[in-house]
């Protein structure tokens, strides 16, 4: 058994005035209301779920972004709405949300 | 192919003093060391590796700890060394390095 079954980073980072970045669209009060919701549901802690604040993920052009990890799933999110739909739907039942999954493939380089 | 092939987080988080917690262990000052040695390697950004800085991760009594995700591999570390032979065995190599391993089992509830 991993330590976390699911462990989901939120990249809250904040950059320079005009450049995007996550910290921009609420992303440390969407992560704290993710966390909340988890431990509401008993699933918050080793054995469970993490969730957790991360520095920058590295996908500004793509945000606000947050990986579930070990499986590899990036997404995208905007109010209370999309954060409980993966909550519920991936965290509690390994459903992957693919309306608001961004692409796993890295940009050509 | 996945965003990062691996992604590996450090967690830095600074806790009162007398408890235990990764920041007093260097791991602002390793975490940086570890993603120089990527990017001196040519393995650093999307399609390769990710090395970055994360809050707290829950296992402050094992500080300090990292996590290789995907694979779900957690570390910890003392020094230079230890994060050459992560950096080199485990993120270049695909290799678990044992002997920095933490256990995989959370703690019994």
């Amino acid at each position: 058994m991993p330590y976390y079954r699911r462990h989901l980073f939120f990249c809250e980072n904040q950059r320079e005035e005009g450049e995007p970045c996550c910290a921009r669209f609420g992303a440390s009060e969407l992560r704290q209301y993710a966390m909340e919701r988890c431990k509401a549901l008993g699933i918050f802690g080793p054995g469970g779920v993490r969730v957790q604040r991360a520095g920058c993920l590295g996908r500004c052009d793509e945000a606000p972004v947050a990986v579930v990890y070990p499986d590899g799933v990036w997404y995208t999110y905007v109010d209370r709405s999309d954060i409980d739909e993966i909550v519920e739907r991936h965290l509690v039942g390994g459903e992957v949300v693919e309306r608001l999954r961004l692409p796993d493939e890295p940009p050509a380089r």
